[in-house]
């Protein structure tokens, strides 16, 4: 059994998008995937990405994924790095795969002098939670995240000005 | 009485570094400001920047500041913009300066298509957290957000892999 990680290249997008169907229906949001193979290929492989990816496989068989971007701390003054998918197919559980894509994401921050590696994980997935602490992640619970999307998106930005 | 918000450029280094402590002060963590100038030059107007900023001045005086990066949704295959800091100085409260800035913002996230604006808020800032409720914000309490830093990240990057 060989376990194997290495970047996503463009011809990956349409097992990646799989892989986010996947991660979104675990995450019981199955329908709230609308993004399409284009968008990732544009978002992921053109000349200024958004976001960067690792394909674990094992034995050559698609099994995991990691999907992330730079953040930056203002406080520490350098880049981190934003975990925003992590994924094991249920198949491939139980065989070290998530926590070496976790530790393959790592060392891509630490070589790229990146202090901060975060992430969100849902307040019902105790399985994760666990995995996370056992990895010596801390939990900030004192800071709440905060969303404008859509319709409140347009309104806001469209909101009257003070007098400018 | 005019307020203005313009893109930072790289003279305004010193004052967004001012700013930076200004709001760990106010987030009372005044100690964890490490960043320096020359971070925030090299991060934020080099070749591949890590993040933008907007400065708010009041007849010319800077008044407040957001600075952002650009995020990654995989559920809507677009990239969102995160607001990191936003910040007005105690004396330029009251004047709708906060919400300029994330208007601002905002228009700036629509002009880019992108689907979905983010920060932080801590739990006990409740004048924020009216405002954003205020301003059409949601908020995501089912995630808890979870980080590795420093030496945890370092021994998580060099921890042992699995048989690879």
């Amino acid at each position: 059994m060989a376990i194997t990680i290495r970047p996503a290249v463009a011809e990956d997008v349409p097992q990646i998008l799989e892989f986010i169907r996947a991660l979104a229906k675990y995450e019981r949001e199955p329908d709230a995937v609308t993004a399409t193979e284009a968008d990732l290929l544009r978002d992921g492989f053109g000349p200024t990405p958004y976001y960067w990816c690792l394909i674990a496989e094992q034995d050559g068989a698609p099994a995991g994924f990691a999907l992330c971007f730079f953040s930056y701390s203002t406080w520490l003054g350098r880049a981190g790095v934003y975990l925003e998918d992590l994924f094991v197919l249920p198949e491939f559980r139980g065989l070290g795969i998530g926590k070496a894509l976790l530790k393959r994401v790592a060392t891509i921050a630490v070589e790229k002098d990146c202090p901060r590696l975060g992430w969100e994980v849902l307040d019902w997935n105790t399985p994760a939670i666990d995995f996370y602490r056992a990895m010596g992640a801390e939990f900030l619970d004192s800071w709440r995240n905060v969303r404008v999307t859509g319709d409140a998106l347009i309104r806001l930005a469209g909101a009257e000005e003070p007098a400018l």
